[in-house]
């Protein structure tokens, strides 16, 4: 277990910082994603926890992050030691396949045998250890051909994730954890849920893709050819002075599609999936609900309160309270609740109802409100 | 009838501009109290709704406001019609027994047979023509000795009033409906006012009183002599050159009690308090279950929103809302909630907790939060 104590050779981390994260308006908006926010009370920001994950694994200079032009500078006051030429600035939002992918074509030309792992940038692993095993397993079924991803252990019917169906172990030596992908399924509901859990050959989908560089862009090749054009002519010009010319002329053509149609449904259909079982806590913080129940550690009486300097009168209530505002917040004889206080904006709710809150975030979209967005 | 249609004679309100309104914070509170806040959202303040309902019974000129120093300007913004002889200002809150008792002992110098009514600021009654109708008589009532009250009819078990219990008709030939007061009683426990409503002998407290001022002076010089005292002296240098002088000798000494301990309670014991029934509807606006049911109409699924500009988002929500920091509110799934967003105090809590508000209130007087008091 050598290689846990040192980065992983080869290995590149990716984070695409992009999504905003509608669900948990109107903490997340576009000019405080929800990477930008310290969810957990750590104290860190979620990008700045998934960098410290990684650091471990690929060393603080081979770690990429892909973010929009806006948040170039709160990323890096986040990651100060993140270098210049690991910046992929996005003149817009081009959704995960043009983030992740752009990001691997150019690291394919700067060294052609590394091996790619894209991690979101705003989740949460509390077993860094656990997580660690994990990725060095996927590194060897990468190294073996295969596109790799890794799945967590369901520890409940959670109908907020993705599913990973798999099946038969692939037999890779350095890997031996790593079985086939068969399919992904959507979130389901809760007995389709609980069939899954009670199954035992379903995984949750924690997003992370770990492969050889070139192998994940010939099978994004295969799904999007166009696609896989641009991005090899803007990361055929990344490190020249055309960059800029190349990027206006480009980037506005790109097609928007998330990386899930472009490789892994494609590769799971093709057989060359693979996923490493995860045994480690992971969540992917969708939605308040997911909040209340990280801080609340299983005692659904407590009250999370998230915000600096937060004020607040609490009496027989619970759930979870995010102070953003300076203002004090009293509560009383209110269960489960969810109270998101801003400067502009307020969200009262319940954890029941959290995944609804992307719906007030489409209404306002529709009618015009871009300024609370 | 024809008294209904000009002012009684010898008639003047009292109207006693002073309660905060605790359970209704962070709404009502020592610079902006219950008073002062449009809570029926017809555009009116209680205190402006107050006068317009005296006004066909006293006229204009035969109102008098007692209320804080603090309040002046507020209170006259509100009342432009309001003389100067009419306002009488506190240096000190000290309850109801001074504030009326002081109207009282000044208007009874200036015309010795004048018959008082003192009317909350802060009470909403919709139906006018059933008020006046049950004022006219009282006054008939306090022209025969008595120190009248109008009791209002109940239609539900109401935990929230006061009650009067009342039995035998007193027999006034121009106050029929007039009938003697046995005791108060205190707010009741559920099953306790579903007794008082079945009874039919009991009717909801509705703290006016209308009086003979001198038969009320001396009912209280029979209760507090030296809070009389006090008074009287005040009254007799108040439309002198001596009364600022008077004021800082005599005020800071003034017993502070409600009338409800120095009249009320001691002349219903002496066979002195005749209450005529009032079948009017009439609320006392004491909490924000008050205001939710004042605007629900009977509609328990509503959701009532009171402020100006109110951008307020709600899906699958009721209760009410109190917007008044300017902020878009969301609301989704939550029901009976009560949300009171201002400046710098958010309240969420719901109308089964509304009591519980004063609690809150306490705990910020005792922790010296007196910014948001």
């Amino acid at each position: 277990m050598t290689r846990l104590s040192r980065p992983l050779d080869r290995f590149y981390s990716i984070i695409p910082a992009g999504g905003i994260g509608s669900r948990l308006w109107p903490l997340s908006r576009a000019d405080a994603p929800k990477f930008l926010h310290d969810l957990t009370g750590s104290g860190s920001t979620l990008l700045r926890g998934t960098w410290d994950r990684l650091v471990p694994l690929s060393g603080p200079d081979r770690i990429m992050v892909v973010t929009g032009r806006a948040h170039r500078a709160a990323v890096e006051a986040q990651l100060p030691e993140l270098a210049d030429l690991n910046v992929v600035l996005e003149s817009e939002p081009k959704d995960s396949s043009a983030a992740i992918g752009l990001a691997a074509a150019i690291l394919v030309r700067r060294e052609p045998d590394v091996i790619v792992g894209s991690f979101a940038a705003d989740h949460v692993i509390g077993d860094v250890r656990g997580f660690k095993r994990a990725v060095v397993e996927a590194v060897a079924a990468a190294e073996a051909g295969y596109i790799a991803t890794i799945g967590i252990t369901p520890t409940e019917p959670a109908i907020g994730f993705g599913y990973i169906h798999c099946s038969g172990t692939l037999g890779i030596e350095a890997a031996p954890g790593a079985v086939r992908v068969d399919s992904f399924v959507e979130k389901p509901d809760l007995e389709t849920a609980q069939r899954y859990l009670d199954d035992g050959n379903y995984l949750w989908n924690g997003g992370m893709f770990i492969s050889r560089a070139d192998v994940l862009l010939k099978q994004l090749g295969e799904t999007e050819p166009e696609l896989l054009a641009g991005l090899t002519a803007l990361a055929e010009a990344w490190d020249t002075p055309r960059r800029g010319a190349v990027v206006d002329r480009v980037w506005p053509g790109l097609k928007k599609i998330a990386i899930d149609y472009t490789v892994a449904e494609p590769a799971a259909r093709a057989g060359r999936l693979a996923v490493v079982p995860g045994d480690f806590d992971w969540d992917d913080v969708g939605d308040f609900a997911a909040i209340a129940k990280l801080h609340a550690g299983g005692r659904k009486s407590d009250l999370a309160i998230l915000g600096e300097n937060a004020r607040v009168l609490a009496d027989a209530s619970s759930g979870v309270v995010i102070a953003q505002s300076g203002r004090l917040i009293s509560l009383i004889g209110v269960t489960d609740i969810v109270v998101v206080d801003t400067p502009d904006a307020l969200l009262v709710t319940t954890s029941a109802n959290a995944q609804r809150v992307k719906a007030v975030v489409d209404a306002l979209k529709l009618s015009g409100r871009n300024d609370v967005l």
